[in-house]
């Protein structure tokens, strides 16, 4: 496999496979080393405050987490030069958070949401990803930045 | 009702009306003007990284916020010479997390967690909020900074 | 005077009169209610480790802090139908730093550096920033996010 | 050298040649690997407002990246086996902010200021420090967090 198809693997199985994102609805729809992108759509029991039905802070901040963790494993998968399973998992196993910063712009209302992310800073121990979240009308709700170990 | 009636009768309305804390299990255990406390039950939908077998990033950033708001509307409240239902939900209408911070210390493994909220900055336009999450052995798994809009 | 009068008599005011920005060098090359630009030129006064010839890492935070801050200012002033000086002056006198998140991206060396700030939350009572530094090569040098008090 | 030893040879070597530290009067009084200290006296010259007589932000974020600093150093040197120069000079060429946040509660007044630092998670390659800062009076004036890279 080259690192396309890695990506595209592990696209394939994240979405398949995280429980907590799949009682999201939250979909990784692209990634290399460089961006990613979530998709997810409106769903009643993402409401936060159901006076205002606007999303609740903790699933932007799912959303952003997951699109900053994307983009961080995919810049991991690039520095390997063995793409082996046992190479990849035995790397994805150092990736976390060590910090997140969340932004709330606007309201979360809309019918669907987009993160995307990008790398800011790329090491071998720490990565760093500035990511967007904006509903389908291209209204701007959030920004965040991330903080991730990956070696 | 006196404020403490109040912040007990807003206890209950919040743990049985929001679709994402009940989705979560989130459940708000004491909060007055000062501080507050959150907590929650291991469940596998709640899970991040399946190999690890450790809460999503955002679970914990959900737990924060919440434990964050919770307190940011008490003192809300307790600022309030008027407690009448109306008055009250006047001023929880402009209640809104502006920014948060999670710092991840420890992978989220546990059968209970705790989130405890103190106000650290409190006026008539923003409070701001210091989180911690602990388990249920007393390890310490994450550290928060909310910034809220009161006002 | 129109506003934008206002910003330049406001950036020569501050280029004159705050004694930390002087110390440091800092100037206020541009500001509207958008858009701000701080430049500034290495002094060895500024180093923060003397082995590798580095800033300090608060030189940055100072850096980006003020061109956050001016930009909120010029937001602020871009809002007012009254642009006398007692206006202008109450006004800002409510402005105030409540929270600053600097991320560090490249050692901080070069000869001058620039900083730009844009508006990406305006409201009546708080204003988000985000900022970068770069060196005169075009290095990306930092990243930074600012909550301020407008009101 | 024991490393209470080399914690005391580093605050001297910082006190006296760090020329930023030295320009905003920032002294280190106490450092172990747990927990350090910075104090500094009022200087016209720190001023941020001069309307409201009050510390630029840069300053406080300045002594907060200080003392976070310090105290992660000595959290790398504790965990040396071998602690002469080279090694530790080589270790410390690693350490560097990754990321800082400030929370600005109070105006900066005061005659003197000191910040306090404490470890929050420790590790072979990031550490994460908290920091508070108070004036002589005990009025809390700032909080921060910080993240470094230590390996």
């Amino acid at each position: 496999m080259d690192h396309e198809q890695v990506n595209q693997h592990l696209i394939d199985h994240w979405n398949n496979n995280l429980p907590f994102n799949k009682l999201l609805g939250l979909r990784i729809t692209h990634c290399n080393a460089q961006t990613s992108e979530i998709r997810f759509l409106w769903q009643d029991k993402l409401i936060g405050n159901p006076v205002q039905k606007i999303l609740h802070g903790g699933v932007t901040a799912s959303a952003l987490d997951l699109a900053g963790g994307t983009v961080a494993a995919a810049n991991i998968i690039e520095q390997l030069s063995d793409v082996s399973p046992s190479s990849i998992q035995q790397s994805l196993s150092k990736l976390g958070t060590i910090d997140l910063r969340t932004d709330y712009l606007r309201p979360g209302r809309g019918e669907e949401f987009i993160v995307t992310a990008r790398i800011i800073r790329s090491g071998s121990k720490v990565a760093v990803a500035r990511m967007e979240m904006h509903n389908e009308k291209g209204e701007h709700i959030a920004f965040g930045t991330g903080t991730y170990m990956v070696g």
